[in-house]
C-alpha cells in the first residue's frame, strides 16, 4: 500500500474556527464526490448552485448529478464570467435565485467557479435569511489557494473593489485538483503567484521547496496537491489568528498594494494583467522597496524575481504590455487603496524571504520616489 | 437631591455581548447629547446619518449640531418614509452615501428614525467595508423597545419581509424619550404592544406593573422611561442568550405569527393595521389558541385582552377596518411565514401570563380550525 493512489494523495485541511470550523478537501475527483461530502456535513437537502458561463459547460452537470445522487435537490444560476459580475445587480439576482430555490438556513449556496463567483455567492449566502450554509467548489488555482478560504466575500462599486461584503465562512471547501488541468498556463501561473506568496510571508522553507519543486507543481500530481494544501494551511493559520482582519491578516496583502495599483492602472483589463500577475510584480517590488529602505538584502529581491521569472510570471512593470501611466498616477491609486494618515502609508514590507511584516509609517514620498525610479 | 431630575431619570442598559457589547441610553435630551456620547465611545470622527422625510424636519438639525459640536464630521441622507424603503434599491443608495461620506471601519452610520430606517441603515453598516460602526437613534416607541436592540437588520424582497440582512449589533443606542411626544397616540399604542409582550413572554410581574401603571407610561415621565428600560433589558437578556436566533430568541415572536399573517392579509396598509396592532391581536390569539390546546387558562387570555383593550389597542380580527380574507388565506400566509414540516408548525405558545414557550409540533389543522372559529 505504499504506492500513491488518488485517495491517499488527497489532503484535508481543517480550519479551526470554533463553531465556524470547516474542512478543506484537496485532491482529484472531488466534484464527483461533492454530494456525498456535503450530505455528510450539512443538515439541509436543498442547494442553489451559482456558476458562470465558462465553468458551467465543464463541470455543472457532474456537480448536479453528484448532488442528486446524494438526495440533495439543487437549482442552478449561470452568470456572465468576469469581474463585472461582482455587482449589486448580480447580487440581487443571486439572492433572488437562492430564495426562489427555497434555500433555508441549513441548506447551501454552492459556488462553482473562481474568485468572482465565490465572492459574490458567499456574500449572498451571508445575507439571505441572515446567513445560510455555503460550500465553495473553486475551479481556479487562485481561488483554491486564496479566495475560497477565509470567509471574505464581497462586490465592487464605483468607489472601489470589495468595498461591500460580509465575513461569512464556508462550511466546506472542495478543491478538486482535476479541474486545474483545464486552466490555461497563464491562469495557472497567476494562481501560483499566491502560492509563492505564502512562502514569502513567513515560510522560507516552503519557498525553498517551491524553488526546487515548481516544475512538478505545474505538471500536476502529488506535488501540486501538496503545494495547494500547504497554501490552504498557511491561509487558515492567518485567518484563525485574525478572522476579521484587525491585525496579522494584513500580511496576506504582501505584494497587493503595488499589484492593485497596477491592476487599476491597466483598467482591470485581463488581456494586459490579471490579479496574480499584478501580485507577482508587486511582490518583487515589495522586496525591492524593502531593500531600498535597508530592511532586506537586495539578494532576496533578486531571488524572488528569479523564481517568479522561472515559472513564467511577469516580475517588472515593463513586462506589462502597453503603456503604463506615470508614477504619480500609480501613487494616487495606492493612496486611494490605502488610508494615508499624515503622509504615512500602511505597507507590507519584509526583512528577507519569509520575514514579512506590516509597517504603518511608510512615507508616501518614499513610495513615490521608488516608483519614479522603477518606472521613469 | 431626591427630586427626579431629567439626568437622574435617565437609564442605562448594557448589552453584554463580549467584544460587541454596547450601551442603550434611555431618557430625555439624548439627541442634543448624541455627539458627546458617540465621541466618548467611537474612535472615528466621521458619520453618515440616514433618516426619513418625516423625521428629518423634526430632529435632523439638532443631531447635526450635536455631532458638529463634538467634532464629528457628518453627512445626511433623507429617504422616503415607509416600509417600501426597505428595498435593495434603497440599500444601494445608503451604501453609496456611506462610501461617499468616506466612512471607515471606526466611523459610524447613524440611523435617525423608526424601524425601517434602523433595519436598512444597520444592514448597510454591516456590509460597507464588511462592517462599520453603527449608532441607533430610534424615534418611535416600537424601535426604542424592539428593533434598535439586538442587531437584526434587513430588507424586504418580493419573497417576503426581512429575508435579506445580517446580524450587526449597534455600538450605541440613544433612545431619546422626548421624541415620543411627537408620536400620534396610535403610533405610541402600537409600540406599547411590544412593551406588553416582554411581560407576557416571561415577566409576569412586569405585566402586572403595566396593568397598574400604563396610564403613566402613556402620559410620559419616569414610568415611561422605566417601561422602556425594562423592555430593553428584557430584549437584551434574550439577545445575549441567543444572539443569532438559534433558540430562545424565537420567544420574541410571541404574537407575531398571527400578527404577520394579518399584516399580509391587509397588504401592509398602515391605514388598516400597523405592526404593533397586528402583534396586539396576535398576542390575544396566541393566548386563546394556547387555551384551546388546554395549555393555559382562558382567564389569562381574557386578562391579556382586557389590558390591551384598555390602552386602546385592537384585540380582535374584527377590530381591523375593512374585509379580511377567509381563514384559509390567513393560514396560507402563516404557512409561508413559517416552515411547515409534515403538517406541523413552530409556534410560540404559553402556559399563562409570562410563561411562553416555543412549540415545534403544532398541527397546521388545529391552527386552521382555530382561525375558522375566530373568523367565520
Amino acid at each position: 500500500m505504499n504506492a500513491i493512489t488518488p485517495a491517499s494523495a488527497e489532503r484535508l485541511v481543517r480550519v479551526p474556527l470554533g463553531e465556524r470550523a470547516y474542512d478543506i478537501l484537496i485532491g482529484p475527483g472531488l466534484i464527483a464526490r461533492a454530494g456525498k461530502e456535503i450530505a455528510a456535513r450539512l443538515k439541509g437537502r436543498r442547494a442553489a448552485i451559482i456558476t458562470d458561463e465558462h465553468v458551467a459547460p465543464l463541470y455543472l452537470d457532474e456537480l448536479l448529478a453528484s448532488l442528486q445522487g446524494a438526495g440533495i435537490q439543487s437549482s442552478k444560476l449561470v452568470l456572465p464570467a468576469g469581474e463585472k459580475t461582482k455587482s449589486f445587480e448580480h447580487l440581487m439576482a443571486v439572492c433572488d435565485a437562492v430564495l426562489t430555490a427555497r434555500v433555508e438556513r441549513n441548506d447551501a449556496v454552492i459556488a462553482l467557479g473562481g474568485g468572482v463567483i465565490g465572492d459574490l455567492s458567499g456574500f449572498a449566502a451571508g445575507i439571505v435569511r441572515r446567513g445560510v450554509r455555503f460550500v465553495q467548489v473553486p475551479t481556479s488555482l487562485l481561488s483554491q489557494v486564496d479566495s475560497s478560504v477565509g470567509g471574505k466575500t464581497g462586490i465592487n462599486t464605483h468607489h472601489g473593489k470589495n468595498l461591500i461584503g460580509v465575513f461569512h465562512q464556508p462550511d466546506l471547501v472542495l478543491a478538486d485538483t482535476d479541474v486545474l488541468n483545464s486552466l490555461s498556463e497563464r491562469e495557472f501561473r497567476a494562481g501560483y503567484a499566491e502560492v509563492a506568496k505564502y512562502g514569502l510571508i513567513d515560510k522560507p522553507d516552503f519557498f525553498a521547496w517551491l524553488e526546487a519543486n515548481w516544475k512538478e507543481v505545474f505538471s500536476g500530481g502529488a506535488a501540486r496537491i501538496e503545494a495547494i494544501a500547504a497554501s490552504c494551511q498557511a491561509k487558515s493559520d492567518v485567518v484563525v489568528a485574525d478572522e476579521r482582519e484587525n491585525g496579522p491578516r494584513a500580511l496576506l496583502n504582501l505584494g497587493h498594494t503595488f499589484g492593485h495599483a497596477l491592476e487599476a492602472a491597466t483598467a482591470y483589463d485581463s488581456r494586459r494583467l490579471v490579479h496574480g500577475e499584478g501580485v507577482s510584480i508587486g511582490m518583487v517590488l515589495a522586496h525591492e522597496f524593502s531593500s531600498r529602505l535597508n530592511l532586506a538584502s537586495p539578494h532576496d529581491a533578486k531571488r524572488v524575481e528569479t523564481h517568479l521569472k522561472a515559472v513564467g510570471l511577469p516580475t517588472r512593470m515593463g513586462d506589462i504590455p502597453g503603456e503604463l501611466p506615470p508614477a504619480e498616477v500609480l501613487m494616487d491609486a495606492i493612496a486611494q487603496d490605502k488610508k494615508v494618515k499624515s503622509g504615512k502609508l500602511t505597507f507590507i514590507l519584509t526583512r528577507g524571504i519569509g520575514q514579512s511584516f506590516a509597517a504603518d509609517d511608510v512615507p508616501a514620498s518614499e513610495v513615490l520616489s521608488f516608483l519614479r525610479e522603477k518606472h521613469p
